[in-house]
């Protein structure tokens, strides 16, 4: 059994997704490779010391620098916002860590190019935390595609709502509101929410061409929590998206914080020519299927309660009935990491794969902008 | 095409519904028997008037003997509360005319033995109308029951839930509360809601041989709509039952009229060997199937929407996906009892098969008093 | 009681749903005029004359000029293929009959504004089938956000999805399939879907001034019934579209015939400030409310059922707790339509409201070409 | 903070789940005392090796009464099948130690009472592991009931359906099949899936007074997993019951292994006068809630996804949105034991609520041989 000691920079919400996955990943899942919970690296020493003695890290850092830079460091898994990924991922990849870095990779694709040659160049195991892929209901609906079960496909239609910002009153910058400051986020919806969609679309449906967009900030000023004042919002609040697949399928894609009554609602749809499928994150233990191959008087949508031991995942777990949850995502993808280290090759999605959603998400952002219908197989 | 003189007794909620029955059937269902909405009968002149009025029926009667005695007319269809069904049924039955009975066909078993003497004696068609029979949903099930997909029965339930007498200051007796006054109606949920569930129980599943039951009466005391007075209520309120079937099948039945938040909510579930059937009244148009014997890791209860030409009755309406209502229940079985007279049998379910039911019912109601199982095939 | 002498052309289906309509609001609407089924007509007379029989109309023309010189027909209905309204409407008006007209208006706007000059010069009333404006639960959410409920609107999101000619060999043109020959229909789902989906949000949500869109055409070819010969598509299979209201939300359209799994469900969800509404046709009777203000506890999508007798149309039904279909929507709206006769008004949508569903419609036809935003206030 | 040294005996499927409550417990809830995963106990040494492995145990043993005496143990915690659970609670007590024990609490209520004076008696912290109280949704209905929401009750009911056990070549007795072999199990469904309900059920409403049953052995026989030889089977594979809760509500209760489709479906709704509340477990994360005092028509039932920082348990957790699964159940009854002992209290269910469960199902038994009504208060 090979240890991978483990250097977690940033204890925020994902921070702590990551953690839980190290530690229940090799209690459930069997590999050759055992984590090792070797140091936790924020800015605030107190809290960063809080943080280890809850998840069980033996150390503490608030340098990152200085932790990349500890030889007894195999990896560094990167949870921090979005506008850090870029520098830590690079000085990662150049001392040879492995690197896990939080999604989206980058503030936009031109910074992701350069994370990935800086990890291909290195050779090192690389991997973005599109984590819904792993949800088995999802993992489920690749393999059903993968099988051929839907035929040609004609649409796909995803949309992830949230409603946490209608109120003017929320800040933007800060902890825990970091994400409505576009220079530390990068953009809003389109790269935290419709990212995850955009990954999860071309796991399952292959490539996006060409997409037209709308973006919308329905909320123009906000106060910073940083700086105190009230300052223009620069992130897109809401975005709307058509896209054509590859594969000749027609695509709408939609991200909000502005959808009341849903708080993380990802929902995506597949109509193949014998067979649709549909999945909801808020029932994320279900996977929706219509099989046109049924007997026509008793077709209907199948509602898959996906907790049977022949289902991704499941047979780990407990048994046929019993749900899980959001945060074993996190832990698949931790087991299949070290699944690929046990066999030499990186988990999906790595950082090439996490670049090809940038290359869509900033075509989204330019056709916003222009109007018109963008490339979005690579940089403008 | 031969005519069918119809004489309808009654002007209330069910006078409507059959009325409509009489009106649609022909139009959307070619049989070789045509109604003819001949007279409507009432106690109130003016209302029997606006009624016939309103639907088309060319004369009024206000007593119902005199309707009976007419010689144009051929069918006497009975809409009135249950306290009036015995006699008229009877009378009808002598006069030798066709006759349609609203359910539960008697107060009680007693009464409904005889009913069932004189339609047989005197050779005319006859029928009860337990609608929910003919919900397109419904009568899938029963041909899925039929062509043995469901195998070997092991449990059956099925409940009927209402709200509408929570607020104790709904009266007993009159217009539209004659069902909460033992005197009128037999008996209160027992013979109204879970006769229904027991029809179609015994039409999907069998005989009923045996039932242990418990009834509650909430609310002890009801002002009466006629007279005037707090008297003491003599209906069930609620009624719950465990039977077993014929077949070794074992189920359970409620039905009440104090469950906060359900309208009208009939349901019904059938666990087979190799698959399950549930459905739901507040949802008419769906019928829920589950089958063992699709594929593994794709299994899953398929929410059917019966709405297609090759599912039943559902070709004479609309296109797929349109759904039909409450109202075409009548309306089919209406239809259905028109193609008997055509085929010379009667439409089911017939007075026999309502004394069947009333068995059930007077059974249940036995067991509420003696706290034993109690034989559901016949009478005390 | 004045009578409104109604001659209709068109005997499919469309000519069966207003019929129905026609026979069933005088019966459970009341108002001051009475519709008589004075004539119907249609190219084939022997079905015209079946036509007539089964819905009760006085008598039969086969040509439609004949039916609208009439001197004792007060309102021609139009149940034909799009390509027939403009030059029907238009004789109508100069005729001076009140005049119904199927959805869409026209083919195209430039016909439409002819039509709505035509019934304005000649002041009849005038309408236009957008029937499911009057579905009950569709009409509450009119209510709930005229009533201010919602606050301000951010998000309109509607679909209108089926499956039926994923085949290739299904035809395009004649009876049944003239909606896939664009000589004929116009257009495909864009005019006959997804016109329905921008009626209701027009409706609901204002008006909308720009929009973004894709079509595709999944089978490029398929034999036309009438020449037999293998042609090219020239519908549009799919339509998918971006639209930003006047009231500054931001709108995802989309309609298509590609999706396998559903017959007809037309769909939509609004987000506002304070609750949010969703529908859907497949569960007609059903509203999904979602109201922010209550306890945070226990804020959960409240599942409506649309049947008591304070929800819009439903008093004037069965009882609460038991549903109607699709078919009473037409029922609904020629019940308004009688009721604005009374007052002296049109019943919406009119001829006018129709164009302004059609400028939406071309111009989404028109992004489809141009890649670009277009205006969709009134013609290019 | 004080360490509690565990002793676990048994290492299936409760086992696990309990020991994955004792590892995640300490890091998501934060309490005064600590628990130490000190040893596993069972016969099979080298399996107990591995499981201690896995999950973290310092020691083992294949003795129980060995565990007991180790002075360094401070709880005992049994997850063997219920004929162990007597004798092994009684000499934990006996030894001083703290005793949790998986439900039921014993094979009978005889056995159940002398389980509680040996705890009561040791004055011994004691619980039983009727984890489904601890789900978020579950606890919330506990609330919302005790706040008093509900108003008066009229109805309970509840079921819990699987149908792992239709297939006759299921054994009887073994590994993974013990609960089938009623010499170790003690009853069928009525002690497994029952006992579920009525501790929910007496948790919500108060207690039951009396009970009618009926119990069915659909297999009579199967090959038995350690003798091989084809047995009888003693235990009960359906059980139905009607009840009378003490505070005038009627009940109805069910389980089964024969219901197809369900894996583990366990339900119950609650009828209040004010509001109703329903919940189930394969949708664990959500409670349907329908409150009369809502606006009469927006009323209907809400689908609460219970995620929220102010829903219970959940602040703990993610954030919302985001779901739990069915781990932490166990998760959250153990931190809530930890919390009774900073409190000097025990957390509920202890051994005598376990107990009153016991009377219950034992009376359920005896009616499904007597045929009558028995009292579920005490011993027959």
């Amino acid at each position: 059994m090979k240890k991978i000691n483990i250097g977690l920079i940033g204890y925020g919400f994902m921070g702590r997704t990551h953690s839980n996955a190290f530690r229940q990943a090799p209690v459930f899942f069997k590999h050759g490779h055992q984590p090792v919970l070797k140091a936790v690296c924020g800015r605030n020493a107190e809290q960063a010391q809080a943080f280890a003695q809850n998840w069980g890290y033996e150390s503490v850092e608030t340098d990152w620098r200085k932790l990349i830079a500890r030889s007894d460091i195999d990896l560094i898994d990167i949870a921090t916002p979005n506008n850090l990924h870029f520098e830590m991922a690079i000085e990662a990849a150049k001392a040879g860590k492995m690197v896990m870095c939080e999604k989206p990779l980058a503030m936009n694709a031109a910074e992701a190019e350069q994370m990935v040659s800086a990890v291909e160049k290195a050779k090192v195991p690389n991997m973005v935390w599109y984590n819904y892929r792993r949800v088995p209901a999802v993992t489920l609906a690749k393999q059903l595609i993968d099988q051929g079960k839907l035929g040609k496909i004609f649409h796909y239609r995803a949309k992830f709502l949230q409603d946490w910002t209608i109120n003017a009153d929320v800040p933007q910058g800060g902890t825990g509101t970091w994400r409505l400051d576009a220079s530390v986020s990068g953009s809003g919806v389109t790269g935290d929410l419709l990212a995850h969609c955009i990954d999860t679309a071309m796991w399952l449906n292959g490539g996006i061409d060409t997409v037209t967009a709308a973006t919308e900030t329905f909320v123009k000023e906000r106060k910073h929590a940083v700086t105190g004042k009230m300052q223009e919002v620069k992130i897109d609040d809401a975005s709307a998206v058509l896209a054509r697949f590859t594969n000749g399928s027609l695509a709408t894609f939609e991200s909000t914080r502005y959808a009341r009554g849903h708080k993380a609602l990802y929902t995506f749809e597949i109509n193949g020519e014998n067979a649709s499928i549909f999945w909801d994150l808020h029932d994320l233990h279900r996977l929706q299927y219509f099989d046109y191959r049924d007997a026509s008087v008793t077709r209907g949508w199948r509602s898959i309660h996906v907790s049977d031991g022949d289902q991704p995942y499941m047979k780990n777990w407990w048994v046929p009935g019993l749900q899980i949850g959001y945060e074993h995502t996190f832990t698949h993808q931790f087991a299949d990491f070290v699944a690929g280290l046990d066999e030499g090759k990186n988990a999906a999605p790595d950082f090439r794969d996490g670049l090809k959603t940038d290359y869509v998400t900033d075509a989204i952002l330019r056709s916003a902008q222009s109007g018109r219908w963008e490339n979005a197989k690579g940089r403008a």
